[in-house]
Protein backbone atom coordinates (compact mmCIF):
# COMPACT_ATOMS: atom_id res chain seq x y z
CA UNK A 1 0.00 0.00 0.00
CA UNK A 2 1.49 3.27 -1.09
CA UNK A 3 1.41 6.24 1.39
CA UNK A 4 -1.30 8.49 0.79
CA UNK A 5 -1.27 10.81 -2.02
CA UNK A 6 0.19 14.35 -0.94
CA UNK A 7 -2.87 16.96 -2.38
CA UNK A 8 -2.53 19.72 -0.33
CA UNK A 9 0.00 21.20 2.26
CA UNK A 10 -2.46 20.60 5.40
CA UNK A 11 -0.21 18.20 6.62
CA UNK A 12 3.31 19.70 6.30
CA UNK A 13 5.32 20.87 9.24
CA UNK A 14 8.33 22.75 9.31
CA UNK A 15 11.03 23.25 11.65
CA UNK A 16 12.30 26.45 12.58
CA UNK A 17 16.09 25.29 12.50
CA UNK A 18 15.55 24.61 8.97
CA UNK A 19 14.90 27.97 8.08
CA UNK A 20 17.55 29.32 10.98
CA UNK A 21 18.40 32.53 9.81
CA UNK A 22 14.50 33.75 10.09
CA UNK A 23 13.71 34.65 13.59
CA UNK A 24 10.95 32.98 15.01
CA UNK A 25 8.19 36.08 14.16
CA UNK A 26 9.52 36.33 10.61
CA UNK A 27 9.16 32.26 9.79
CA UNK A 28 5.93 32.28 11.63
CA UNK A 29 4.73 34.86 9.55
CA UNK A 30 6.38 33.49 5.77
CA UNK A 31 5.47 29.45 6.94
CA UNK A 32 2.00 30.76 7.03
CA UNK A 33 1.85 32.84 4.12
CA UNK A 34 3.04 29.82 2.26
CA UNK A 35 0.21 27.45 3.74
CA UNK A 36 1.87 25.41 5.97
CA UNK A 37 -0.13 24.43 8.48
CA UNK A 38 2.20 23.41 11.77
CA UNK A 39 5.52 24.83 13.41
CA UNK A 40 7.57 22.72 15.74
CA UNK A 41 9.49 25.40 17.41
CA UNK A 42 13.29 24.99 18.03
CA UNK A 43 14.12 25.67 21.87
CA UNK A 44 16.99 28.48 20.81
CA UNK A 45 14.36 30.12 18.29
CA UNK A 46 11.48 30.53 20.98
CA UNK A 47 14.42 31.52 23.77
CA UNK A 48 15.54 34.35 21.27
CA UNK A 49 11.98 35.70 21.19
CA UNK A 50 11.64 38.79 22.20
CA UNK A 51 8.63 38.97 24.25
CA UNK A 52 9.48 35.38 25.92
CA UNK A 53 8.23 31.89 25.59
CA UNK A 54 4.78 32.46 26.12
CA UNK A 55 4.85 35.48 23.47
CA UNK A 56 6.19 32.95 21.07
CA UNK A 57 3.63 30.55 21.54
CA UNK A 58 1.32 33.13 21.13
CA UNK A 59 3.08 34.60 17.32
CA UNK A 60 2.65 30.79 16.03
CA UNK A 61 -1.30 30.73 16.55
CA UNK A 62 -1.60 34.35 15.67
CA UNK A 63 -0.37 33.03 11.84
CA UNK A 64 -3.23 29.87 12.46
CA UNK A 65 -0.18 27.52 12.79
CA UNK A 66 -0.66 24.63 15.12
CA UNK A 67 2.00 24.05 17.47
CA UNK A 68 3.50 20.36 16.52
CA UNK A 69 6.50 19.71 18.97
CA UNK A 70 8.84 21.76 21.20
CA UNK A 71 12.87 20.75 20.33
CA UNK A 72 14.82 19.54 22.18
CA UNK A 73 15.02 17.62 25.38
CA UNK A 74 17.44 14.68 26.30
CA UNK A 75 20.81 14.49 27.17
CA UNK A 76 20.41 12.47 30.21
CA UNK A 77 23.92 10.63 30.29
CA UNK A 78 27.22 11.88 32.15
CA UNK A 79 30.04 10.36 33.72
CA UNK A 80 28.56 11.82 37.19
CA UNK A 81 25.26 11.39 39.22
CA UNK A 82 25.45 15.27 39.45
CA UNK A 83 26.14 15.81 35.81
CA UNK A 84 23.08 13.03 35.56
CA UNK A 85 21.23 15.67 38.16
CA UNK A 86 21.71 18.84 35.94
CA UNK A 87 20.42 16.75 33.27
CA UNK A 88 17.24 15.57 34.79
CA UNK A 89 16.69 19.59 35.97
CA UNK A 90 17.05 20.86 32.42
CA UNK A 91 14.93 18.70 31.39
CA UNK A 92 12.18 19.31 33.96
CA UNK A 93 12.59 23.29 32.60
CA UNK A 94 12.15 22.26 28.96
CA UNK A 95 8.82 20.78 30.01
CA UNK A 96 7.50 24.12 31.49
CA UNK A 97 8.57 25.76 28.29
CA UNK A 98 6.91 23.77 25.94
CA UNK A 99 3.99 24.26 28.24
CA UNK A 100 4.48 27.66 28.26
CA UNK A 101 4.67 27.69 24.39
CA UNK A 102 1.61 25.55 23.99
CA UNK A 103 3.54 22.81 22.33
CA UNK A 104 1.98 19.35 23.13
CA UNK A 105 5.49 17.41 22.42
CA UNK A 106 8.95 17.51 23.46
CA UNK A 107 11.52 15.53 21.27
CA UNK A 108 14.25 13.96 22.86
CA UNK A 109 17.75 13.57 21.72
CA UNK A 110 19.03 11.57 24.57
CA UNK A 111 22.72 11.05 24.78
CA UNK A 112 25.64 9.20 24.80
CA UNK A 113 29.10 9.68 26.94
CA UNK A 114 32.57 8.79 25.45
CA UNK A 115 34.35 7.16 28.61
CA UNK A 116 30.93 4.68 29.45
CA UNK A 117 29.51 2.14 27.16
CA UNK A 118 26.21 2.30 25.25
CA UNK A 119 24.50 0.07 27.52
CA UNK A 120 25.31 2.32 30.89
CA UNK A 121 23.95 5.29 28.88
CA UNK A 122 21.12 3.40 28.17
CA UNK A 123 20.51 2.81 31.33
CA UNK A 124 21.53 6.53 32.32
CA UNK A 125 18.41 7.54 30.01
CA UNK A 126 15.52 5.22 31.24
CA UNK A 127 16.64 6.68 34.55
CA UNK A 128 16.90 10.44 33.53
CA UNK A 129 13.33 9.57 31.78
CA UNK A 130 11.75 7.99 35.00
CA UNK A 131 12.61 11.12 36.47
CA UNK A 132 10.78 13.78 34.72
CA UNK A 133 7.71 11.85 33.14
CA UNK A 134 5.62 12.53 36.50
CA UNK A 135 6.32 16.51 35.76
CA UNK A 136 5.87 15.85 31.94
CA UNK A 137 2.49 14.25 32.62
CA UNK A 138 1.48 16.85 35.17
CA UNK A 139 1.86 19.30 32.37
CA UNK A 140 0.32 17.30 29.91
CA UNK A 141 3.49 17.11 27.76
CA UNK A 142 3.96 14.05 25.55
CA UNK A 143 7.81 13.12 25.62
CA UNK A 144 9.29 11.73 21.69
CA UNK A 145 12.38 9.19 21.96
CA UNK A 146 14.53 10.22 18.41
CA UNK A 147 16.54 7.64 17.94
CA UNK A 148 20.04 9.21 16.06
CA UNK A 149 22.04 7.87 13.19
CA UNK A 150 24.74 5.50 14.52
CA UNK A 151 27.35 8.12 13.29
CA UNK A 152 26.08 9.79 16.64
CA UNK A 153 26.49 7.05 18.84
CA UNK A 154 30.02 8.58 20.29
CA UNK A 155 28.03 11.69 21.95
CA UNK A 156 24.76 12.55 21.06
CA UNK A 157 22.65 9.04 21.69
CA UNK A 158 22.90 5.67 22.86
CA UNK A 159 19.58 5.39 20.89
CA UNK A 160 20.42 4.20 17.25
CA UNK A 161 17.70 2.18 16.00
CA UNK A 162 13.64 2.55 16.40
CA UNK A 163 13.72 -0.91 18.35
CA UNK A 164 15.99 0.58 20.91
CA UNK A 165 13.93 3.87 21.44
CA UNK A 166 10.29 1.89 21.29
CA UNK A 167 11.61 -1.07 23.68
CA UNK A 168 12.58 1.64 26.18
CA UNK A 169 9.55 3.56 25.90
CA UNK A 170 7.59 0.27 26.44
CA UNK A 171 9.54 -0.31 29.36
CA UNK A 172 8.58 3.01 30.91
CA UNK A 173 4.73 2.22 30.74
CA UNK A 174 3.56 5.53 30.54
CA UNK A 175 1.50 6.76 27.72
CA UNK A 176 3.12 9.68 27.91
CA UNK A 177 6.39 8.68 26.48
CA UNK A 178 6.84 7.45 22.87
CA UNK A 179 9.06 7.70 19.90
CA UNK A 180 10.09 10.27 16.70
CA UNK A 181 10.90 8.58 13.67
CA UNK A 182 13.12 10.95 11.44
CA UNK A 183 14.10 9.02 7.96
CA UNK A 184 17.36 10.80 8.29
CA UNK A 185 18.67 8.35 11.11
CA UNK A 186 16.56 5.69 10.49
CA UNK A 187 16.58 4.73 6.72
CA UNK A 188 18.96 2.30 6.01
CA UNK A 189 17.97 -0.02 9.09
CA UNK A 190 16.42 -3.52 7.65
CA UNK A 191 13.72 -3.97 10.66
CA UNK A 192 12.57 -0.10 10.06
CA UNK A 193 9.75 -1.03 8.32
CA UNK A 194 8.59 -4.06 10.99
CA UNK A 195 9.47 -1.19 13.83
CA UNK A 196 6.96 1.62 12.34
CA UNK A 197 4.19 -1.06 12.33
CA UNK A 198 4.85 -2.19 16.16
CA UNK A 199 5.28 1.41 17.03
CA UNK A 200 1.81 1.88 15.59
CA UNK A 201 0.55 -1.48 17.29
CA UNK A 202 1.36 0.28 20.46
CA UNK A 203 0.66 3.92 20.16
CA UNK A 204 3.87 4.98 20.41
CA UNK A 205 4.42 6.20 16.89
CA UNK A 206 4.24 10.42 18.08
CA UNK A 207 6.00 12.48 15.31
CA UNK A 208 7.58 12.04 12.08
CA UNK A 209 10.45 14.11 10.62
CA UNK A 210 11.61 13.73 6.56
CA UNK A 211 14.58 15.13 4.98
CA UNK A 212 17.21 13.43 2.83
CA UNK A 213 20.35 11.66 3.39
CA UNK A 214 22.80 13.04 0.26
CA UNK A 215 25.10 10.41 -1.53
CA UNK A 216 28.55 10.78 -0.09
CA UNK A 217 27.42 13.98 2.58
CA UNK A 218 30.15 16.71 2.84
CA UNK A 219 29.76 17.16 6.54
CA UNK A 220 28.42 14.45 9.42
CA UNK A 221 25.77 17.59 10.95
CA UNK A 222 24.85 20.15 8.26
CA UNK A 223 24.46 19.09 5.41
CA UNK A 224 20.99 17.08 4.50
CA UNK A 225 18.86 17.31 1.40
CA UNK A 226 15.92 18.00 0.25
CA UNK A 227 13.34 15.22 -0.32
CA UNK A 228 14.52 13.77 -3.71
CA UNK A 229 18.05 14.77 -3.29
CA UNK A 230 19.50 11.83 -2.06
CA UNK A 231 18.90 8.26 -1.26
CA UNK A 232 16.04 8.00 1.20
CA UNK A 233 12.68 6.34 -0.30
CA UNK A 234 10.92 9.08 1.36
CA UNK A 235 7.30 8.23 0.21
CA UNK A 236 8.06 4.17 0.93
CA UNK A 237 8.83 5.18 4.39
CA UNK A 238 6.03 7.61 4.77
CA UNK A 239 3.66 5.01 3.71
CA UNK A 240 4.98 2.39 6.68
CA UNK A 241 4.08 5.61 8.84
CA UNK A 242 0.67 6.17 7.51
CA UNK A 243 -0.15 2.04 8.01
CA UNK A 244 1.19 2.32 11.32
CA UNK A 245 -1.95 4.66 11.73
CA UNK A 246 -0.14 7.94 12.55
CA UNK A 247 -2.22 11.15 11.00
CA UNK A 248 -0.15 13.92 12.71
CA UNK A 249 2.29 15.99 10.86
CA UNK A 250 4.73 15.02 8.35
CA UNK A 251 7.92 17.64 9.77
CA UNK A 252 10.67 18.56 7.16
CA UNK A 253 13.91 19.32 9.49
CA UNK A 254 16.66 19.98 7.53
CA UNK A 255 20.16 21.17 8.91
CA UNK A 256 22.42 22.50 6.20
CA UNK A 257 24.95 24.97 5.80
CA UNK A 258 24.29 25.13 2.15
CA UNK A 259 20.34 26.02 2.46
CA UNK A 260 21.08 28.13 5.44
CA UNK A 261 22.88 30.55 3.01
CA UNK A 262 20.50 30.06 0.61
CA UNK A 263 17.67 33.44 0.57
CA UNK A 264 15.37 31.75 3.00
CA UNK A 265 12.34 32.46 0.83
CA UNK A 266 13.17 30.88 -2.31
CA UNK A 267 14.58 27.58 -0.01
CA UNK A 268 10.72 27.55 1.38
CA UNK A 269 9.85 27.38 -2.25
CA UNK A 270 11.98 24.35 -2.59
CA UNK A 271 10.75 22.91 0.67
CA UNK A 272 7.55 23.13 -0.54
CA UNK A 273 8.10 21.87 -4.24
CA UNK A 274 10.01 18.70 -2.62
CA UNK A 275 7.53 18.00 -0.01
CA UNK A 276 4.67 17.92 -2.96
CA UNK A 277 6.84 15.80 -5.41
CA UNK A 278 9.25 13.73 -3.52
CA UNK A 279 7.84 12.85 0.00
CA UNK B 1 36.09 -13.48 29.93
CA UNK B 2 38.74 -10.31 29.27
CA UNK B 3 40.39 -10.73 25.86
CA UNK B 4 43.36 -12.51 26.40
CA UNK B 5 46.14 -10.24 27.21
CA UNK B 6 48.67 -8.58 24.56
CA UNK B 7 52.05 -9.93 25.11
CA UNK B 8 53.91 -9.48 22.12
CA UNK B 9 53.53 -8.82 18.27
CA UNK B 10 52.76 -12.50 17.42
CA UNK B 11 49.18 -11.16 16.42
CA UNK B 12 49.41 -7.60 15.10
CA UNK B 13 48.60 -7.27 11.05
CA UNK B 14 48.87 -3.71 9.36
CA UNK B 15 46.89 -2.71 6.66
CA UNK B 16 49.53 -1.07 3.94
CA UNK B 17 46.66 1.53 3.74
CA UNK B 18 47.35 2.82 6.97
CA UNK B 19 50.75 4.16 6.49
CA UNK B 20 49.95 5.36 2.61
CA UNK B 21 52.68 7.16 2.28
CA UNK B 22 54.86 3.99 2.31
CA UNK B 23 55.34 2.13 -0.44
CA UNK B 24 54.96 -1.59 -0.37
CA UNK B 25 58.40 -2.53 0.03
CA UNK B 26 59.30 0.16 2.32
CA UNK B 27 56.29 -0.34 4.37
CA UNK B 28 56.97 -4.55 4.58
CA UNK B 29 60.69 -3.58 5.33
CA UNK B 30 59.45 -1.03 8.30
CA UNK B 31 56.83 -3.67 9.57
CA UNK B 32 59.27 -6.25 9.76
CA UNK B 33 61.73 -4.27 11.44
CA UNK B 34 59.09 -3.25 13.97
CA UNK B 35 58.32 -7.09 14.97
CA UNK B 36 54.98 -7.09 13.55
CA UNK B 37 54.13 -10.42 11.72
CA UNK B 38 51.23 -9.89 9.31
CA UNK B 39 50.33 -7.56 6.65
CA UNK B 40 47.20 -7.06 4.62
CA UNK B 41 48.38 -5.39 1.14
CA UNK B 42 46.00 -3.00 -0.07
CA UNK B 43 45.14 -3.47 -4.01
CA UNK B 44 46.91 -0.04 -4.87
CA UNK B 45 49.69 -1.43 -2.62
CA UNK B 46 50.09 -4.05 -4.51
CA UNK B 47 49.52 -2.77 -8.18
CA UNK B 48 51.77 0.06 -7.61
CA UNK B 49 54.51 -2.16 -6.67
CA UNK B 50 57.02 -1.80 -9.44
CA UNK B 51 57.66 -5.43 -10.22
CA UNK B 52 54.22 -6.90 -10.18
CA UNK B 53 51.95 -8.51 -7.90
CA UNK B 54 53.63 -11.65 -7.73
CA UNK B 55 56.51 -9.85 -7.02
CA UNK B 56 54.64 -7.59 -4.54
CA UNK B 57 53.87 -11.04 -2.25
CA UNK B 58 57.70 -11.96 -2.38
CA UNK B 59 58.72 -8.53 -1.23
CA UNK B 60 56.19 -9.53 2.04
CA UNK B 61 57.09 -13.06 2.36
CA UNK B 62 60.74 -11.94 1.85
CA UNK B 63 60.68 -9.89 5.11
CA UNK B 64 59.03 -13.00 7.31
CA UNK B 65 56.07 -11.22 6.87
CA UNK B 66 52.77 -13.24 6.74
CA UNK B 67 49.91 -12.19 4.29
CA UNK B 68 46.80 -11.99 5.78
CA UNK B 69 44.34 -10.33 3.07
CA UNK B 70 43.88 -8.44 -0.13
CA UNK B 71 41.46 -5.40 0.19
CA UNK B 72 39.26 -5.10 -1.05
CA UNK B 73 37.24 -6.25 -3.77
CA UNK B 74 33.17 -5.98 -4.08
CA UNK B 75 30.80 -3.58 -5.03
CA UNK B 76 28.67 -5.91 -6.70
CA UNK B 77 25.73 -3.60 -7.24
CA UNK B 78 24.88 -1.30 -10.50
CA UNK B 79 21.31 0.05 -11.86
CA UNK B 80 21.78 -2.24 -14.81
CA UNK B 81 22.97 -5.57 -15.83
CA UNK B 82 25.80 -4.75 -17.60
CA UNK B 83 27.36 -2.73 -14.32
CA UNK B 84 26.94 -5.57 -12.33
CA UNK B 85 28.99 -7.48 -14.74
CA UNK B 86 31.83 -5.39 -14.84
CA UNK B 87 31.84 -5.95 -11.47
CA UNK B 88 31.73 -9.68 -11.28
CA UNK B 89 34.67 -9.84 -14.05
CA UNK B 90 36.78 -6.97 -11.55
CA UNK B 91 36.36 -9.32 -8.76
CA UNK B 92 37.25 -12.48 -10.44
CA UNK B 93 40.54 -10.41 -11.58
CA UNK B 94 41.07 -9.74 -7.74
CA UNK B 95 41.00 -13.31 -7.15
CA UNK B 96 43.63 -13.61 -9.40
CA UNK B 97 45.95 -11.02 -7.75
CA UNK B 98 44.87 -12.41 -4.93
CA UNK B 99 45.95 -15.70 -5.73
CA UNK B 100 49.45 -14.22 -7.41
CA UNK B 101 50.28 -12.45 -4.24
CA UNK B 102 49.81 -15.10 -2.21
CA UNK B 103 46.70 -13.46 0.30
CA UNK B 104 44.63 -16.21 1.54
CA UNK B 105 41.76 -14.05 1.70
CA UNK B 106 39.49 -10.95 0.20
CA UNK B 107 38.01 -8.37 1.92
CA UNK B 108 34.78 -6.89 0.23
CA UNK B 109 32.94 -3.84 0.39
CA UNK B 110 29.76 -4.97 -1.38
CA UNK B 111 28.39 -1.91 -2.58
CA UNK B 112 25.72 0.14 -2.48
CA UNK B 113 23.69 2.32 -5.23
CA UNK B 114 21.88 5.25 -5.18
CA UNK B 115 18.45 5.10 -6.57
CA UNK B 116 17.59 1.57 -5.83
CA UNK B 117 16.94 0.00 -2.20
CA UNK B 118 19.29 -1.63 0.06
CA UNK B 119 17.21 -4.58 -0.72
CA UNK B 120 17.51 -4.38 -3.81
CA UNK B 121 21.22 -4.08 -3.57
CA UNK B 122 21.61 -7.27 -0.92
CA UNK B 123 20.02 -9.02 -3.75
CA UNK B 124 22.42 -8.14 -5.88
CA UNK B 125 25.22 -8.86 -3.68
CA UNK B 126 24.15 -12.20 -3.64
CA UNK B 127 24.05 -12.92 -6.80
CA UNK B 128 27.39 -11.10 -7.46
CA UNK B 129 28.95 -13.42 -4.45
CA UNK B 130 27.40 -16.40 -6.67
CA UNK B 131 29.07 -15.99 -9.44
CA UNK B 132 32.33 -15.60 -8.27
CA UNK B 133 32.34 -17.96 -5.19
CA UNK B 134 33.65 -20.78 -7.37
CA UNK B 135 36.30 -19.04 -9.00
CA UNK B 136 37.48 -18.35 -5.35
CA UNK B 137 36.69 -21.56 -4.58
CA UNK B 138 39.17 -22.84 -7.40
CA UNK B 139 41.96 -20.66 -6.27
CA UNK B 140 41.47 -21.39 -2.77
CA UNK B 141 40.72 -17.96 -1.95
CA UNK B 142 38.32 -17.18 1.05
CA UNK B 143 36.03 -14.13 0.96
CA UNK B 144 35.30 -11.91 3.92
CA UNK B 145 31.92 -9.58 3.85
CA UNK B 146 32.76 -6.56 5.43
CA UNK B 147 28.83 -5.42 6.85
CA UNK B 148 30.30 -1.06 6.93
CA UNK B 149 29.29 1.61 9.26
CA UNK B 150 25.12 2.50 7.89
CA UNK B 151 26.64 6.11 7.67
CA UNK B 152 27.98 4.22 4.38
CA UNK B 153 24.89 3.27 3.39
CA UNK B 154 24.23 4.94 0.53
CA UNK B 155 26.80 3.76 -1.98
CA UNK B 156 29.57 1.79 -0.21
CA UNK B 157 27.78 -0.71 0.98
CA UNK B 158 24.25 -2.48 1.58
CA UNK B 159 25.57 -4.62 4.33
CA UNK B 160 25.70 -2.48 7.10
CA UNK B 161 25.09 -4.74 10.48
CA UNK B 162 26.69 -8.17 11.15
CA UNK B 163 23.40 -9.78 11.42
CA UNK B 164 23.05 -9.24 7.59
CA UNK B 165 26.82 -9.94 6.44
CA UNK B 166 26.58 -13.65 8.29
CA UNK B 167 22.85 -14.09 7.55
CA UNK B 168 24.03 -13.60 3.78
CA UNK B 169 27.07 -15.46 4.07
CA UNK B 170 25.37 -18.39 5.46
CA UNK B 171 22.59 -18.32 2.84
CA UNK B 172 25.21 -18.85 0.05
CA UNK B 173 26.11 -22.31 1.85
CA UNK B 174 30.02 -21.99 1.02
CA UNK B 175 32.97 -22.59 3.24
CA UNK B 176 34.76 -20.32 1.08
CA UNK B 177 32.36 -17.22 2.61
CA UNK B 178 32.79 -15.77 5.85
CA UNK B 179 32.66 -12.34 7.11
CA UNK B 180 35.18 -9.65 8.15
CA UNK B 181 34.77 -7.97 11.71
CA UNK B 182 35.95 -4.30 11.93
CA UNK B 183 35.03 -2.72 15.53
CA UNK B 184 34.72 0.80 13.32
CA UNK B 185 31.73 -0.27 11.70
CA UNK B 186 29.97 -2.01 14.08
CA UNK B 187 30.68 -1.01 17.86
CA UNK B 188 27.83 0.88 18.16
CA UNK B 189 25.54 -2.33 17.79
CA UNK B 190 23.42 -3.36 20.73
CA UNK B 191 23.52 -7.28 19.15
CA UNK B 192 27.38 -6.94 17.98
CA UNK B 193 28.41 -9.55 21.17
CA UNK B 194 26.02 -11.90 19.75
CA UNK B 195 26.38 -12.04 16.47
CA UNK B 196 30.16 -12.13 16.97
CA UNK B 197 29.55 -15.70 18.66
CA UNK B 198 27.10 -16.84 16.61
CA UNK B 199 29.98 -15.73 13.55
CA UNK B 200 32.26 -18.07 16.05
CA UNK B 201 29.66 -21.42 16.23
CA UNK B 202 29.12 -21.01 12.54
CA UNK B 203 32.59 -20.48 11.73
CA UNK B 204 32.42 -17.63 9.97
CA UNK B 205 34.91 -15.45 11.21
CA UNK B 206 37.52 -14.72 8.68
CA UNK B 207 39.37 -11.43 10.13
CA UNK B 208 39.62 -8.83 12.86
CA UNK B 209 40.14 -5.10 11.87
CA UNK B 210 40.50 -2.48 14.86
CA UNK B 211 41.06 1.20 14.94
CA UNK B 212 38.91 3.79 17.03
CA UNK B 213 35.85 5.96 16.60
CA UNK B 214 37.08 9.41 17.86
CA UNK B 215 34.72 11.61 19.29
CA UNK B 216 32.82 13.71 16.45
CA UNK B 217 35.08 13.02 13.79
CA UNK B 218 36.00 15.69 11.33
CA UNK B 219 35.71 13.79 7.99
CA UNK B 220 33.16 10.28 7.67
CA UNK B 221 36.09 8.50 5.71
CA UNK B 222 39.26 9.78 6.96
CA UNK B 223 39.65 10.85 10.49
CA UNK B 224 39.97 7.25 12.12
CA UNK B 225 41.80 7.06 15.61
CA UNK B 226 44.16 5.15 17.12
CA UNK B 227 43.21 2.11 19.44
CA UNK B 228 42.44 4.05 22.53
CA UNK B 229 41.90 8.00 21.66
CA UNK B 230 38.37 7.39 20.58
CA UNK B 231 34.83 5.70 22.57
CA UNK B 232 35.37 2.17 21.51
CA UNK B 233 36.25 -0.55 23.84
CA UNK B 234 38.53 -2.47 21.28
CA UNK B 235 39.45 -4.85 24.06
CA UNK B 236 36.03 -5.94 25.19
CA UNK B 237 35.68 -6.73 21.63
CA UNK B 238 38.56 -8.36 21.28
CA UNK B 239 37.49 -10.58 23.92
CA UNK B 240 33.93 -11.60 21.93
CA UNK B 241 36.18 -12.23 19.14
CA UNK B 242 38.78 -14.36 21.11
CA UNK B 243 35.99 -16.46 22.83
CA UNK B 244 34.41 -17.18 19.58
CA UNK B 245 37.20 -18.87 18.87
CA UNK B 246 39.02 -16.57 16.27
CA UNK B 247 42.70 -17.17 16.30
CA UNK B 248 43.98 -15.36 14.07
CA UNK B 249 45.64 -11.72 13.35
CA UNK B 250 44.78 -8.46 14.58
CA UNK B 251 44.57 -6.35 11.97
CA UNK B 252 45.30 -2.32 12.19
CA UNK B 253 43.33 -0.08 9.77
CA UNK B 254 43.36 3.62 9.83
CA UNK B 255 42.47 6.02 7.45
CA UNK B 256 43.34 9.16 8.70
CA UNK B 257 44.50 12.57 7.21
CA UNK B 258 45.76 13.38 10.11
CA UNK B 259 48.24 10.13 10.67
CA UNK B 260 49.18 9.84 6.33
CA UNK B 261 50.35 13.64 7.17
CA UNK B 262 52.73 12.31 9.95
CA UNK B 263 56.21 10.53 9.35
CA UNK B 264 55.25 7.16 9.12
CA UNK B 265 58.06 5.53 11.11
CA UNK B 266 57.06 7.75 14.09
CA UNK B 267 53.13 7.09 13.58
CA UNK B 268 54.22 3.34 13.50
CA UNK B 269 55.41 3.59 17.23
CA UNK B 270 52.32 5.27 18.19
CA UNK B 271 50.71 2.14 16.90
CA UNK B 272 52.57 -0.34 18.37
CA UNK B 273 52.29 1.40 21.35
CA UNK B 274 48.10 1.77 21.04
CA UNK B 275 48.32 -2.15 20.23
CA UNK B 276 50.23 -2.76 23.56
CA UNK B 277 47.99 -0.50 25.64
CA UNK B 278 44.58 -0.17 24.43
CA UNK B 279 43.66 -3.23 22.24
Amino acid sequence: MAALPITDLSRLCLHTITTKPWPLAVAAKNYAAAGIKGITVWRDAAQNHPDGIKAAGQVCRGEGLEIVSYVRGGFFTALDAAGRQTAIDENKRIIDEASQLGAPLIVLVCGATPGQSLFTSRAQIADGLAAILPHARACGIKLGLEPLHPMYADSRSALNTLTQALDLALALKDDHLGVTVDVFHLWWDDRLQAEIARCGLERKLFSFHICDWKNQPVDMLNDRGLMGEGVINVPEIRGWVGQAGFRGYTEVEIFSNRYWAMDQGHFLEKIIAAYRANS
